[in-house]
């Protein structure tokens, strides 16, 4: 049995070691453009940064690691030119010496990954413009970095980002352009906002909805014409990868409506003799139940080894891949933004599921410990059966903790029932005896039970608002047209609150919340506005609210 | 509706606010004991090492906020010195004037918490020997502390554990006395070493297995009586706690197998007008299906808050308490040490539950970023299904997140194939492709399959064992007995791999693993030791293993 694998990196390594582990008698064999295999793509940026000092650290497993261990042949340098599926034959040359040769195979993985997107503008491929995808690319990078004073950087995805902060590491000037109205798209703008604060305090000069139209050389370095046109010494291009689907996509095999190689959940594209996996590949949504790319590390490595795992699997049964949820995590300037599930911009667009949403702003752990750190968190969940549908999270400190919970509770069905109830690790330095994830299930169940109904924020401008913080605090700034009744006063000024649907808001929700408890007992359609001051004025900032009341 | 609580703490003062958000007409009282209500108790063995530095900070809501902000009454330093459930009437006295009065319920509630054990011992009353439950016994430590120079805690549980922490920082030598064999009784013992390593390096007098027989007052100080006498200045008992229950069983409530107030699932105890909640109450445990003692924070908010809904619920549905599954955490000298679900010495007293173990001790995150921490981590679950039956882990970072996604699953059914598969928040500084969790849900369902047959270490004495780390390694030191063939060589030494059936060992896991695929491709017997040489001297060290080889 003869397994070739194309492409070394997550996907392809971790197919080729776990064939060997199902197939000690298989002959397996890697095929890499490049000069690595197995290398950390997810440490670049900080390799760039220099995070990480040694460029050897990225080096997780070298051929010679994969021939002793592992008994596995790979050659590096060497491209696939061509798949001949129906003669089950590889055409490859070598990179070094230009031969050539056919390779023949009983199976077939493909895992080339992705490549950074480049758009049809002019001045790409001028020297000092890079993209980030191997180590020779952080290398360039680098040593263009030590000579540069200003580097720009066009995308505001996770690597954008990551390359951002280590760019600034390296002492220089930064700009950040980004043609989508926020930073990191698939995150929701109130929390997305959160991220461009940070950006902007640590000095990088950010410029979202903004578009570049080419880039020139002049005697001076590089200018980068956009909106305004920005002198530079060095260009990073991160707006994306896409699928390395030509290969194939001329072999034959079927593409997906986004570009990548079609797989089912074996991990088998349209041929029986040929697997794919990794960023390559469409992936099934669990939320949508569409297909879409998802070209993460996670994944990636998961699906190769299930890959691996059936391309050689004889009589076992196979393995299968349970789809995708979308569960990623950055941290730029020391602040972390996780998400997992759907997304509000996602479910604005799933006309069918009645969702609900809960914003909250607690302590990473108990404020009486020190250091404790805001965790700004959003939960989405079905309105009809409670069942959980996404979280995205901005902190300090305890954002991938709360996401994985999510994470999980999505994975195996879990409601916001079951966030109220669950049994966290607590002690002070860990979290709080009713964690920020009890917390969001117990407002969510609160809202499903009509004790806390909430209000949806695209309806400020409607019902009067009640404000129940402090005077003081209220007249450090507040919504436009707010009446102010503080908590502790309000039993007693009952006669202050207006009538009808009424709108509650105090600093983050829990104040809103025991004076929306007390006013509906009292007769009032009183209803939250979730997150309070702070999910409004992130809102209001991100232009979220283009027909509410402004802040006073 | 008059609704009176006898406790102000945690259960308590949930309980208070969870029923006036329910009912804002009821006339809601409570009453405790003690000086404050609300305070923050398991903040108390850091304000006595001031890493908490101020007393207030503890105290989380005082009379005044809950009279303001939520109309209830608070009385401090009142005692309820009976319950007469037939006329539904409550005794108390007020301990500063001694006066007495009757008070009449519609409803109450009972969270009087627990007390710490004393044991029938002379000398547990002399100044100097203390316990700790209140703000006002968190004070006297301090005070005593600062004129003392060595300390004795005796028990080594959660709390026994973080105050001899504490006192270590206020620079006090400290000895710390334990009865179990081990420290961290709940923890299986090749874990709880990895504490005591810990408490040992950090200059922690550790006497486990060993009994107090009384105290003593000499001209010198106290001297604490065990198998060699201890000189100190100060006596910490922390033995544990037993609930305050008394009052319950005087009324005629029904008090369960441990001494706890009975309850049921909706907190109601066998008197249909009176609930309880908190560390008073026995909770029905998810895992064994028996009724258990587990006086911790989280399960007590959440109960009171069940308690105090339920007992002004009105027309409104019933809520109800899970049960728990035991998740802790606490952190000691920088390590931390969580649990969830069942540990191995409760399985071992399970005959009907087949269980499967597995032991990694993968980096908290990818080990080419800088930082990386060991994660000792174990995993329990059926053999027959999968089910995830519960966890351990100790380490400097990453404990708690990965204790909650193991939670999370356990309370919602998950098995090991869902945690090979779960999608966890990914980046180099927050985990791995493959996190620990994924990992170790990875090594589970390869046992399951079959693929990698895990050895139980008791095992460990019977069948030949193949080392294959390097010669190096091996030299460095060893299991007894043990053959060394390097993994890199094996398939050139098949030769020398002894017949039959085998135990293959390494550094962590990993290289046994890829050994065991290879030798039962060949027609080997291989069975991997799970956790390597890490979780072998561990057992070895903690006496676990008192029939094995020893490491040589």
């Amino acid at each position: 049995m003869k397994l070739l694998i194309v492409g070394g990196v997550a996907a392809g390594a971790s197919a080729a070691a776990r064939a060997r582990r199902v197939c000690e008698d298989c002959q397996i064999t890697v095929f890499d453009r490049g000069e690595h295999v197995s290398f950390a793509n997810c440490g670049l940026p900080y390799y760039v940064g220099g995070v990480i000092p040694d460029r050897d650290d990225l080096l997780l497993a070298g051929p010679e690691l994969f021939r002793e261990r592992l008994n596995i042949d790979v050659r590096t340098r060497t491209e696939v030119v061509s798949v001949n599926a129906d003669a089950r034959t590889l055409s490859i040359r070598d990179l070094l010496t230009g031969a050539t040769a056919e390779v023949r195979y009983d199976a077939l993985i493909l895992a080339p990954g992705a490549r950074p997107v480049t758009p049809p503008l002019p001045g790409l491929d001028l020297p000092g413009v890079f993209r980030l995808r191997t180590i020779p690319d952080a290398t360039k990078i680098k040593n263009a970095a030590a000579h540069a004073r200003h580097a720009t950087v066009i995308g505001a995805g996770f690597i954008g980002l990551e390359m951002t902060e280590n760019l600034r590491a390296l002492g220089l000037d930064v700009t950040l352009i980004e043609r989508a109205p926020r930073v990191l798209p698939p995150i929701d703008p109130e929390l997305s906002i959160l991220v461009e604060r940070r950006l902007v305090a640590h000095g990088v000069d950010l410029r979202t909805g903004t578009s570049v139209t080419g880039i020139e050389q002049t005697d001076a370095g590089l200018l980068v014409h956009a909106d305004a046109d920005i002198p530079t010494d060095l260009v990073l291009l991160a707006i994306g990868v896409r699928p390395e689907s030509e290969l194939a996509r001329d072999a034959g095999l079927a593409i997906g409506p986004h570009g990548g190689i079609l797989v089912d959940a074996e991990m088998q594209t349209s041929d029986p003799h040929i697997w794919a996996a990794g960023d390559a590949v469409e992936v099934h949504s669990l939320l949508t139940d569409h297909w879409q790319l998802l070209p993460l590390a996670g994944p990636a490595n998961r699906q190769g080894r299930i890959a691996g795992e059936n391309a050689v699997r004889g009589e076992r049964d196979a393995v299968v891949f349970r789809g995708v949820q979308g569960t990623a995590i950055a941290e730029v300037f020391g602040l972390a933004v996780g998400v997992t599930g759907a997304s509000e911009q996602l479910l604005a667009r799933q006309a069918a599921i009645p969702w609900g949403r809960v914003d909250l702003h607690p302590g990473h752990h108990v404020g009486y410990y020190p250091g404790s750190k805001t965790l700004s968190l959003k939960l989405l969940y079905r309105l009809d059966n409670g069942r959980v549908l996404g979280a995205q999270a901005v902190g300090e400190k305890g954002v991938a903790r709360r996401i994985d919970v999510v994470s999980t509770a999505i994975q195996l069905g879990g409601t916001v029932h079951d966030l109220a109830e669950s049994e966290l690790a607590y002690a002070p330095q860990f979290g709080a005896a009713k964690d920020p994830i009890n917390l969001a299930g117990m407002i969510a169940v609160n809202n499903l039970r009509g004790d806390l109904p909430l209000d949806a924020w695209s309806t400020l401008g409607g019902p009067p608002i009640l404000d129940v913080r402090t005077p003081k605090e209220f007249a450090d700034g507040h919504i436009e047209g707010a009446v102010n009744v503080p908590l502790d006063e309000l039993r007693g000024r009952m006669d202050e609150v207006p009538d009808g649907p009424l709108h509650i808001i105090c600093a983050a929700g829990k104040r809103a919340y025991y004076a929306t408890r007390l006013l509906r007992q009292k007769g009032k359609d009183a209803r939250v506005l979730s997150g309070g001051m702070k999910t409004y004025l992130a809102l209001h900032e991100a232009g979220a609210l283009p027909d509410a009341p402004g802040p006073v």
